[in-house]
């Protein structure tokens, strides 16, 4: 027997017609490529989003077409991120730092009708227009006075706004639909395509909003370092407007000092970004430093934060870090580390050793930790498995690609990658990626666990840990290290000798090579897969 | 094209596995008949509930059957409300206020297959027993030793409890069958029945938790004084347990020194009720006083709250009101009251007059007033029409009635039967029923409006003003006023003379009818039906 409720379809327009009504004057900010701010309501948001929706009308987008968007985060973007799902089509974010090939590969992937190109960007896109077959129009937004391009059947997004009415009709009708598409960055193979439906987003949001979640309101204002292209933002267009929060969009102003300025400007409550940021950031703040202490949660995922970074925002700073994880196919929230009840009357040293874990799940959804005998592992902090995961915000599949068990359990779980032990309060840690773990004489070696070691060591940067083959042991660990910035003279030896006390002897590398910089993804985490080319010798003990 | 996210159920069995996963230590409190405290952990409750599921399946229970519960807010109470929707059956609410006519219809229509009676409830339901037809089984909780009864095959829950087994597979697979089902009191006609989905309730869960919401977490300490009979006690229930808060349910003990008394030894943060029941704790108060301070959201709906009471509690005790307003229909959650950022400068007068309206809607409700017309009518807080609603936890017919225009109109949305106006900022103001206005001379006179400033008068406990007959007008608003313990003589003129310059002159009441008691509804809401009848003349002006 049914119930007897509204068949009330959970869709995206329905965020926006929400904020429209609810918080008209909310103000959605965006620092332009000049520098300056462009700020306007929520109220204008949603009536050039409307307009939006007759711009897609005219281009001949139709419900269930892909429609690309290249761009930093700005407001023509967040007019996209809703005008597109409302409109029944699906917004496919494209990466901006992705190579030619790969950029290539996911337009054509993912079948894009129109692509929506940010006029700063034209060179990059270019480079990869003449591998793209499917595209039929271009539009371009952001645009610099004089922008020309050579790409093909183009228009201007605000030429195209001004001729549109303002007067729409949502099209989406069933939450079943699909409103997204994102591509993994994938560290094998090619890029896999996510494809979210309304459903999955609009519950995504509701469980971002939960108080024992990110929990924005009204009076949060919210800056989204996350890049558009990346994940959805992590939710954050969607729960901001939802709660009536305020947005501040950074546009391309992502150095340190920039966004140490807008934070204490724009008084930010709540800042989400990849631990890289934050750490630029950091050293930025104490050697220029702003009070950023009106931040009450300085969100952090992508990759883990060290421990010690977040024990400096906390000490030093006055900021309050939250550690996060998810992945794209998580829509991506998965968990996120905030102190409970039973956390108030520890040391503050444990209390950091909480918040550098990746944390409980938010409610709604399901995590489990599987040994490689897929034996389902107890929650005892120390029994280490793959973590899986599932729940209405998870995918089921890959967009055009049979659903494989090497990503989906024939139990319906999806298989993250990721290598973690659970507390038995809940709490997530990550150990590893499955790929990333370094086996030597049999035994499992965490990078992660000893890359955190060795960035806790004041005048290390960044720190990857990667397997160098090994005749005797089959693999070895080897540490590639960035210094920080005045940090002198450091030998391997030094650095080795300040993680010991932490690790069984043979955790330890047997080599440390330093380097300027370390390579990094699209979505900026360590390339791996690079360095392991780089230095599959080990070298420079 | 569909996206392609797991179909994952929202279904309630999921909520009680989160909660004992996340927060098995955490307590629930139930104060017992003798007075003293039973309390056990979520991981308790959890074995508990699974256990029940087994008794049900003894009993007989198929999905989609109705289960009649009968008894105070208590532990079992809270087991039925997990066990019996993640059986697949459905949880009927039985109200214990009922008359034996009322309740014996709503058992009979309902269909109930398996009643569960509280032992210290039997007298109450063996008077309609014999007009009950549908019940082939009851099950006694909660009963004193030496509990005996007149009704047919009875089992006793402890007994069934102790015989079954914790290894249980919920029962439920789709989110669109029914977990529950409630009647409203019904001012005319017949108690109609609400059908709850797994998907209605698990989303009123989400929307209730939202941080924009009531927003519970596991640092919150719930006192549910609504009743579990009375709307899904407000879907405090099912709240606490996602958002790992404790909850206290206080059993019979509902006079007002009991709940004082719970509140400040409990700790509580969070307590949910009506009015009444907060005007009785304030008086009590006042008498005895207590610290209660520990209340960070003294929760009240079913009925207005005066403004004068919100300002007493916030000014002299301490504690913070949240007015909510919702219906059986609405699951019941649509608004609440809290303040928002662009209130934080106001005076306090200003800020109480905000806290007196019924608030903002809920993400995920949306509201509209719309006159007898059928125009929808505009946000200027002076418009006021009548409340319609629509969402993914309204109500979209009534149980085996076909939806008419009086209850949904022809464009999907809910007839509150509410009378309201809504200021630009989106705070709902009700101001009577569409059954209660006085239509006087062809202007409409607000009930409820002139029983708000009649409480306000320091001598006044209670008042009710209804309509009553009159040759020249048609009709003329009568008050009926229950004086303050101790108030000593007052009399009708000094009354309207107190509210005579906030309205009209039509609008003062002509006549002024004092009475010791004013009569209520089974959730304990003025019953002006029965005013009306016996005050039909007016009187004693």
């Amino acid at each position: 027997m049914h119930g007897l409720m509204m068949d009330y379809q959970l869709t995206i327009d329905r965020i926006v017609e929400h904020a429209n009504r609810m918080h008209p004057h909310k103000q959605i900010s965006t620092k332009l490529p000049d520098g300056s701010m462009h700020r306007y309501s929520y109220a204008d948001f949603y009536r050039r989003v409307k307009r939006l929706g007759n711009v897609l009308e005219t281009l001949g987008v139709q419900p269930g077409d892909r429609v690309g968007t290249f761009g930093w985060n700005n407001y023509q973007h967040l007019e996209m991120y809703y005008a597109i799902p409302s409109a029944a089509a699906v917004i496919h974010t494209l990466n901006i730092r992705l190579s030619p090939e790969q950029l290539a590969y996911v337009v054509n992937h993912g079948g894009d009708k129109v692509v929506f190109v940010d006029g700063t960007l034209l060179p990059l896109y270019e480079r990869a227009a003449g591998q793209i077959t499917c595209v039929e129009r271009y539009v371009i937004f952001n645009a610099p006075s004089g922008t020309s391009t050579s790409l093909p059947n183009v228009s201007y997004y605000e030429d195209l706004m001004a001729a549109a009415s303002d007067d729409y009709t949502w099209k989406v009708t069933d939450e079943r639909q699909a409103m997204g598409l994102c591509y993994t960055s994938g560290t094998t193979g090619n890029p896999k395509g996510v494809l979210y439906s309304h459903r999955s987003m609009f519950l995504h949001t509701l469980g971002e909003n939960l108080a024992t979640s990110l929990g924005a309101t009204e009076r949060d204002r919210l800056l989204a370092v996350v890049p558009m292209f990346h994940a959805m933002a992590w939710g954050t267009p969607y729960a901001t407007l939802l709660a009536g929060a305020e947005i501040v969009l950074p546009g391309p102003h992502l150095q340190p000092p920039k966004l140490a300025e807008l934070i204490a400007e724009e008084r930010i409550t709540i800042a989400a970004g990849v631990p890289t940021i934050w750490m630029g950031m950091y050293q930025d703040l104490k050697a220029n430093p702003r009070d950023v202490s009106c931040i009450r949660a300085l969100v952090v995922g992508g990759s883990a934060m060290p421990r010690a970074l977040i024990e400096a925002y906390e000490k030093e700073l006055g900021v309050n870090v939250v550690h996060a994880w998810g992945m794209t196919e998580m829509s991506p929230l998965g968990t996120l580390s905030k102190l409970q009840s039973h956390h108030d009357n520890l040391p503050d040293h444990e209390r950091w050793d909480v918040k550098a874990r990746q944390g409980y799940v938010v409610p709604g959804v399901e995590m489990r930790i599987v040994n490689d005998a897929g034996r389902v592992l107890d929650w005892d902090g120390s029994s280490v498995g793959e973590v899986q995961v599932r729940g209405p915000w998870i995918a089921k599949a890959y967009y055009r690609l049979e659903p494989t068990e090497e990503h989906f359990t024939a139990d319906g779980w999806f298989r993250t990658g990721d290598v973690a032990s659970i507390t038995p309060d809940g709490y997530l840690q990550i150990t590893d990626r499955t790929k990333d773990l370094v086996k030597s004489g049999g035994e499992w070696i965490s990078s992660v666990e000893l890359e955190n070691a060795l960035m806790a060591h004041p005048k290390v940067a960044e720190a990857a840990v990667i397997a160098v083959p090994d005749e005797r042991w089959s693999e070895r660990p080897c540490a590639v290290v960035v210094l920080a910035p005045n940090a002198g003279e450091v030998t391997g030896a030094e650095l080795i000798e300040f993680i010991a006390p932490k690790f069984a002897k043979f955790w330890l590398p047997d080599t440390v090579i330093f380097v300027d910089e370390i390579p990094k993804t699209s979505v900026g985490k360590f390339d791996k897969k690079v360095l392991r080319v780089r230095h599959a010798e080990g070298a420079l003990g």
